[in-house]
Order: C-alpha cells, then structure tokens, then sequence
C-alpha cells in the first residue's frame, strides 16, 4: 500500500458533504495527490458544509451544490468517478431525536440514491462510506472490534448503520464496489464550531477557545478515543484504492484512550484557557451516554498498513491555532457559547 | 404468565397490517379473547392484506383503512390502544431490491411515524415490534441466538432491522414501551399465495396445491425452522402482556429443524400431490442465500413461558386443508404457478 498515493493521480474521484469537516480536509489531501476532484455538497444549513472549508483550493477542485437525494442529479453526477467517497450525512444524534423522519432522509435515502445511481450508471465505482463509532452504542467489551453487535442507542445511529450495511449489500449483491469505516470521533481544523449539536469534541474546542467553562457530566472517568481529521482523511484514502477491503465494515480508532476528565485537562493547557466544571448527568443526555468506548482498529491496520500518526497533544494543538487563525470563519460575529 | 389471555378481556388494541397473514390470525385469536380490536390496513396491492382474511370476524372486530406512513391519521388512531401489534409491512426481499425506496418508506418512514404518534399522543401504550430471523443474514453459528451479529444480505433486511431498532430506542429513550420479536419462517391459513415473492413456504404449499413442480435450488440441504401462525400469534399475545422484555429483541423459532428436501418431501405426501425437481441455484439467488438458519428462542421462552404447540406435519395439513376449502380467495381465477 505505499503506492496508494500513486494511484489518486489524474483519477476522477467525487466526495459527497465535500464542503464539511472531514470531506474538505480530505478534498484537499486528493488534490495534493494530483487527483481530479469533484466536492457535491448540498450546503444543508446548520450542517458542517462551509466554503471557507475549501479557501485556496478553488482552481484546484471542482464544486458541483447538490443534494444527493435527487436521484437523476446522482444519476449524472457519478457517471465517470472511479471512487466516491460518500461522507454526505446528518451527524447531530440530537436533532435526529427531534426530527427523525428528516435524519432518515438524509441518512437513508439519500444513501439509496447514490448507490442505485451507481448500480445504475456506473456500477464499476468504488464507494467509501463514512460510519461511525456510534452505532455500537454501549459496549459489552473493550476495544470494540467489528465483532461486537451494532446496537445504537439513537435514531441517527441506527440510519447511520442501514447507510452502511446498504453499501454491503450493493457490493456483495450488485457488485458495486464498497466498503464502510466506523470512524471514532474525529477532530481537527474545519469541524463546525457554532453550535454543540455535532458532538462533544468541537463544542469543548469551541469553550477552551473562548475561554469558557467546559462542563463534564458525572465524574468524567468515561474514555474515548480520537482520530486527527489527516490521519481520518488518509484512512479512506487506502480504503479507497484497497479492494480486499470491499464488502466490510472496518473499524477506525485512535491508539490514545483517554478520560473526558484528563482530555479537558490537556486542552485547557493547550489552550491556556478554559475552565472545567464538574455537572450532574442530565436526565435525558444519561439515557443514550453509552459509557467508556474506544475501538480496536487491527482489521484496517492490516488490510491497508494505516497507522494514526499524529498524536492528541500536537492535533489539539494545531486545531487550536487553526480556529485563532480563521475564528471569523467558524464563530458567527459576537456569538458566545451557551 | 398463564393470565396473559385473560390480560386481553376489554382490552383496546391495534393491530398494523392487521389484514395481512399473521395479523388476521391474531385479530381472530384477539377478538377470541373478548378483545377491543382496531384493524388498520392500508390493503396495498400485492401485500398480504386480504378482506376474506377476517371473514366472520366483521362484528367483533373494527376495521380502519389507513397508511401507517400518514402520521395525522396515526396521531388519532394510536390515542386510545393500549397494546399495539405492529405487523405493517412490505416483506419481500425480491421487491426491496428492485425498488429499496419504497421499501425503505413502508418497512422505516412508517415505523418513524407510528412511534413518534405513540410519543407525542400516546406515551403509556405498549408496542410488540414482529421483526424476521432475515435480518441475521447467513449465520456464523447455529443455532442462532440474539448475540449473534445482524448483517442483512438485502435492503428489505436491513430496513427492517432499522424498523426494530426504532422500537428499542423509544423505549430506552422516549419510554414508549416496545419490545420485538425476531420471527422465523412463518406458516398457517391467510398467507398470501398468489405470487411467489414473499418467502418460499408460502409458495411451495401453492404448488403443491395445484399439483406442480417444486424447485429446490442445489441439493435442498439446507436447513430451517417454522412456526405455525397460532404459534407466532401466542408469541405475540405474550410479549404484549409482558413487560420484562421491552427494549429487547427476542427470537420466535421453531424446535423442529428440517432440511428443505426433508420439508418438500412431507409437504408433498401430506398433501398427496406436488412434485419435486432438483435444480442449480439461479446465480443472482445464490448470492444471497444464508445456507442452513434455526434460532434460538430460550430468552424468548423463559420470559413468557411460550412453545410452540403445533408440529410441522399438523400444521401443514392444517394449511393446506385451509386452502383447499377457500382455495377461490387466494388464487385468482384460472392463475397458474410460474
């Protein structure tokens, strides 16, 4: 897999949610890679989609706003790409609580769309689907590997594994090429920062960055693990040009476990600002905590050889120095958090 | 658990899909019971749903024609059940790969839309979620218990196990009680047998019927398990009366396990008609064949105290002798098996 590289040049590739978080930063990987790249990004409001993600690179990649629920739009759009890398998703678990029929929609069917597209106008594509840790729910074990039963304890977690065993069936049954990371929670430069209901990870960024205090429910012994949005992005480049790969899920996990107490700690230092304070579980958040989690990563590790490389101390780091560079891009002018 | 029929004397009820095969058996068993039984069915052609299915039935049970998927009409139907069967949906693995929209709308939107009813209109009622033994896909392991992994081999799988897994996070979360059972092949009088995309069992009782060619795909070698209809409507009466198992799913099998030759060869002498023919699986089927499945029921059974009570050998002569009294309202005039 050292050539993985090697295989993105002059290769026409799509990424679905290109202008968000990781679908920016990885667009900007490819086109570093020499590959030709077009970003479909529906620019859903209140989603991570956001042009500022993709400053500089302009000439380089191409941008086509679309919602990949239009089915004919798909239909053209995926004809010459030779890999799509499908990160197009609703990843707020507290707005699918809400409005549930609107997550399967985005999570579901617009998964359905794209793959039908592919079945029926380009069913040699590979697709890489972006899962996530949270379809686990609560552990029975640690690590999890992909042998621990998927038994979500939310509606986005659930929409979140049909979308990938969708991308299964289409590639044993119709032979479209696919395969799913259940990616931990990542972070990094360009993660929305505006509001807290994309995950814990950015909204603490957010805090430390604005000098807050940053609440810990119970008392904070709950480990996670983290990947750094490069070391993500570099994850599905080697899924992407991997094909022993197709037909699995694969587990994408950080090698650091951490307590939420000992992460706020690391970022307050980092930051030198910030303040921690120690809450009460809230009754309804209690409901669907899930505990401690972290992942076991060996079956990816070895199919492709990725390795996460950068870690959590330098990621913080230079996450923070990201948003005190571009803080205008990401914070609405004179907002605080709540 | 031996009160859980006297349980059901008064009491409101609902049944989705209530026309349908196993619903029309367990509205008959219900109203048995001196149950208040509420009907909705929204007869979509091609389903199960059959009038002649609640023939006799028509004064003691109330029937609304209605789409689960509209969720006005379900926020007032819901208000007054306090036990509701949701057996609604489209249960044909062939359609879900033809057309995974429609399934993903009938099997998940319409799940969405009768628990958020439940929510917001009727917090206190009781949901018993029938999932399928499909949605295990081919097993690691026999027999199959509920820790072994889901991993549907077609969308109509994996909708549904979306559908079941709705149901267990309104409990654990919203406390809309709800529980499923993983049903496996059912069987009995009311089954739709007018085409052959809806499970074989169905089919193959069909051919017998009309004295045609049975096809068994390789060499029949692979096993299953069945439960008579009666059976799976006790499974259902029980789980509605019993609260230890919400927020759980639960298999619903049967404990005699026969191969497809074995079952095709009893199925023919007690009918005293059909032929059998040996053939290579089509290619397009094999790939998503399961090999061998029988579940485990023991969590199942140790909660509620079910069986099952009607062998294989009865039950088909049962099913057969149903259809060959009410042969005209399942088989359209002059229709021949292809």
């Amino acid at each position: 897999m050292s050539d993985y590289r090697e295989f993105y040049r002059n290769r026409p590739v799509m990424i679905t949610g290109g202008l968000g978080f990781i679908g920016s930063n990885l667009a900007r990987r490819l086109a570093g890679l020499g590959a030709d790249v077009l970003i479909v990004d529906a620019l859903i409001p209140d989603s991570g989609a956001n042009l500022f993600n993709i400053a500089g690179l302009e000439n380089r990649v191409r941008l086509n706003v679309a919602d990949i629920r239009q089915g004919g739009t798909m239909d053209y759009l995926v004809r010459d790409r030779e890999v799509i890398f499908n990160l197009a998703g609703q990843v707020s678990h507290i707005d699918s609580m809400r409005d549930p029929g609107t997550d399967l929609d985005i999570n579901c069917r617009s998964q359905l769309t794209l793959l039908e597209a592919c079945r029926r106008h380009n069913p040699s594509t590979k697709v890489v689907y972006a899962s996530t840790r949270q379809i686990y729910g609560r552990p029975d074990r640690l690590p999890v590997d992909e042998e621990h039963l998927v038994r979500p304890t939310d509606i986005n977690g659930i929409n979140k594994a049909a979308g990938e065993q969708y991308h299964l069936v289409y590639n044993n049954v119709f032979g479209v090429r696919a395969c799913s990371l259940r990616l931990t929670n990542v972070y990094g430069p360009r993660q929305l920062i505006k509001h807290n209901r994309q995950g814990f990870i950015g909204w603490f960024i957010r805090l430390a960055l604005d000098d807050q205090e940053i609440h810990i429910f119970g008392d904070g012994s709950q480990i996670r693990d983290f990947v750094y949005v490069d070391d993500a992005a570099d994850a599905l480049l080697r899924a992407g040009a991997t094909d022993t790969i197709n037909g699995h899920p694969l587990n994408v996990g950080g090698d650091e476990h951490i307590s939420h107490r000992d992460l706020v700690e690391l970022l307050i230092a980092t930051a030198g600002a910030g303040h921690v304070r120690y809450v009460e579980w809230p009754e309804e958040k209690k409901k669907i905590d899930i505990g401690s989690f972290y992942s076991d990563s060996t079956r990816f590790q070895e199919a492709t050889g990725w390795r996460p490389t950068v870690q959590l101390a330098e990621g913080l780091a230079r996450t923070l120095a990201f948003y005190r560079e571009h803080r205008e891009h990401y914070v609405e002018d004179g907002e605080t958090p709540t």
